[in-house]
């Protein structure tokens, strides 16, 4: 997308009264309506938007409002905007519910709503809910709960299609057409075998523009791929994603089917990982615009004192020039140059690793031709900007050897900066940690340090 | 996830052999194969793996290798393949092809795969291609390149299913079973009024298990919305995830139905539009790990040029105060410490803020919360670090004014990384510009240049 295209979109985006945009109109004659303890009013702003949509609204207004806005809107507050809410309000919101509403609202939700809703939640308030659960739900959802987190087991819903193996099109078109309690949402007939093991599945689409006499298993799809329930929700996710599912069985231990996995969790779990991504790569945890400011700062805490302890250690290495900084002064004006552009060219090298590394686009098979491109592309912008900066050093203070020794420290520093921004996220990830959450202090540390050290320790030699 | 599930996940996905996953051993096997121009074994080889999959041992493997094994692989090369391979390398494989390879590859596809295909491809490239097709689909295809770049009409199929809206589930039924040419992949039947116009939609589930005499348009589903085909394909896809859509039909500028666009297409671009963020906010451009060093080296140069005139004017702030340096060498052993800090601080901000601005997480409406927060948040963790890093300077020079001038320093530096980093991403997205594309150099330039002049001005009024 060039720049152009982007102005464009982004006006238009602003200009259009499209019907999926929140807009900050909305929210501002909502908070009237709570704040004038209109019903009717609140109810009539409400009613076009999504429950996606309603959950924004409260995520963006203040504590105090939210907790108002919920009272008042009242009986009409349903299960899709809870399961709707981000993480960080969900209690808030569930407390300020009336213990009828909220029992209304989880009644509405599958299985695998009710288990991403409650999993996060304290103990007495799980209970409220599983409490409103009708028995054979209740059963369901714990029994989910009892997987491991992040577990496909945990995304999975209960609530699926199946048939055995050995029926036709009109078997399965009656099935349906009989069949009570079917999911609010579902792309495939699973086929089973006796042992209740699934073995191949059939779009609706084939199902419906085939005859009645043809059998299941002559229209099953290839796309066909079952996941274990301990399987990792990112592995789930990932091939969803490769290999463009639309949804797919979950088999217990023995192989028996117990759930299917639908695309929306799947896109889901894709987001929240990358969200996971991009926050781990600047130090910050976890983010929910509705968080306070204590709570944000207790967030961004933890890798602002690893990035203490590195700048001291920078500190260090410059200390044990001091004498050198003493004598020429204008090292210590250069010397966050080279620091500054090694530690950019590094980040660059690792978000490029840590992405590929996310996208499976960087693996053993590629790995060692990435690390010599890497150094070589270090090597070379080394060399470019190097001339630069050597060049404008030397005219600025007039002196041609502090020209040549920043040069000198900057190509080392590059070189190194492509090195260590593929090879620390390759080795975190070889050892089984995420590369994205300390690869970045890792390589700014090293190209701090690099760059502090290799530019005064060459002063030192050749300018002293 | 905290630490100890990553390490499990991350070592249970090394381990397993599991049959989605693209495994190192492969991809030497099947450069084995193609180093023996062993056909039979590469075939054997690839046989099992998914288009996606052969894309991606294409992308991983060394251009030599990639020709020969397009070429030895022959015939067997099929569509999906194609439209799976990233663009970087697309060029490369289309010319290893032999036109009737080509030519029966292409034909395969539905028509916004082929579109996808060839936007990008050159002149001579896009005629081979569209010559191949047959004339419907080539006038589809050159209609879908008529829209403009990263918008609906590029994005949609033409091939979609749709019925007049007094159909009854029975119409629906007798109407797929006689149609041939249906899409690979429906999820809806669309119903139009006479004038072409999409007025609702029927899932395939609700047709399939509803009476034959039932009429579609009492089973019509509420999460219906239509895309005009020159909207930004970014809003598409944000709709398709905001509202768990998974096909949407498309109509032209006088509202006639057009096209389709599925889960599929907008999982695709979420993707595209992930990938961008993380590599604008590292300053990279573009990336895919078949490109040269050359070409890699040019996509990184842009940002490091940026890179080097903010650092040189960080410089240019110190070079005011060569004198209080000369005088007190700890003030150059220091103040790298409060600009790192200062940029770490900032970019934590900011990355919280580009990524809540594309999840419109933050919008008008919670704008001026967030910035009180961001400056409350920098203020809090300045006084924290401030405490810790001014009592270590004292202690470590033995000065204890020192030490009040860089506790104050970092106080001012992290309270304006706060600030920047929540303002500068949102002005620029005010000004339809991507946030995510100059915060970063924009951020640690201002904490850099404040963070340089709060510590030595300070130290110049106070320690000289």
């Amino acid at each position: 997308m060039d720049e152009d295209q982007v102005t464009e979109a982004e006006t238009a985006e602003d200009e259009t009264d499209d019907d999926y945009a929140l807009r900050g109109s909305v929210i501002q004659d909502i908070l009237e309506a709570v704040h004038d303890g209109d019903q009717p009013r609140l109810i009539a702003l409400m009613e076009p938007l999504h429950a996606a949509d309603i959950a924004d609204v409260l995520e963006q207004i203040g504590h105090d409002e939210r907790v108002a806005l919920v009272k008042l809107y009242g009986r009409e507050f349903d299960g899709d905007i809870l399961s709707e809410i981000d993480e960080g309000i969900r209690d808030e919101i569930i407390a300020a519910l009336s213990p009828e509403v909220l029992s209304d609202a989880v009644r509405e939700l599958d299985s695998d709503d009710v288990v991403d809703l409650i999993e996060d939640l304290d103990e007495p308030q799980q209970e409220a809910i599983l409490d409103a659960l009708p028995e054979a739900d209740r059963v369901a959802v714990e029994q989910a709960l009892s997987y491991p987190e992040y577990s496909a087991g945990r995304l999975m819903q209960r609530e699926l299609v199946m048939g055995p193996e050995h029926w036709t099109v009109g078997d399965a078109i009656d099935y349906l057409r009989r069949a009570e309690d079917l999911p609010d949402q579902f792309y495939h007939m699973i086929l089973v075998n006796p042992r209740l093991e699934p073995v191949a599945y059939c779009t609706l689409g084939r199902i419906l523009s085939s005859p009645r006499d043809i059998a299941l298993k002559d229209i099953t799809e290839d796309s066909f791929r079952v996941f274990d329930v301990s399987e990792e929700e990112e592995q789930v996710a990932y091939a969803f994603n490769q290999y463009h599912l639309i949804s797919a069985p979950v088999v217990d231990a023995a192989g028996r089917l117990v759930g299917v996995i639908t695309i929306d969790d799947a896109v889901r779990v894709l987001d929240e990982e990358h969200e996971e991504d991009i926050l781990r790569l600047a130090g910050v945890g976890e983010s929910n615009m509705s968080d306070t400011a204590f709570e944000t700062m207790w967030r961004r805490l933890p890798w602002l004192l690893v990035n203490m302890f590195t700048a001291i250690l920078a500190a260090v290495v410059i200390s044990q020039f001091s004498v050198t900084i003493a004598n020429i002064v204008a090292l210590a004006v250069l010397m966050p140059i080279v620091a500054s552009m090694g530690g950019n060219a590094g980040t660059q090298a690792l978000t490029v690793a840590v992405r590929a590394l996310a996208t499976r686009d960087l693996t053993s098979a590629n790995a060692w031709r990435v690390v010599r491109r890497e150094a070589l592309v270090g090597f070379l912008n080394g060399l470019a900007f190097a001339s630069v900066v050597g060049t404008l050093s030397w005219l600025w203070f007039g002196w041609p050897e502090l020209g040549l020794v920043i040069a000198l420290a900057m190509v080392i520093n590059l070189f190194i900066a492509g090195l260590a921004g593929v090879i620390v996220p390759l080795t975190l990830d070889r050892m089984g940690l995420d590369p994205a959450l300390a690869s970045g202090t890792f390589v700014t540390t090293v190209t701090d340090v690099v760059g502090f050290f290799a530019f005064l320790g060459l002063a030192t030699l050749v300018l002293m």
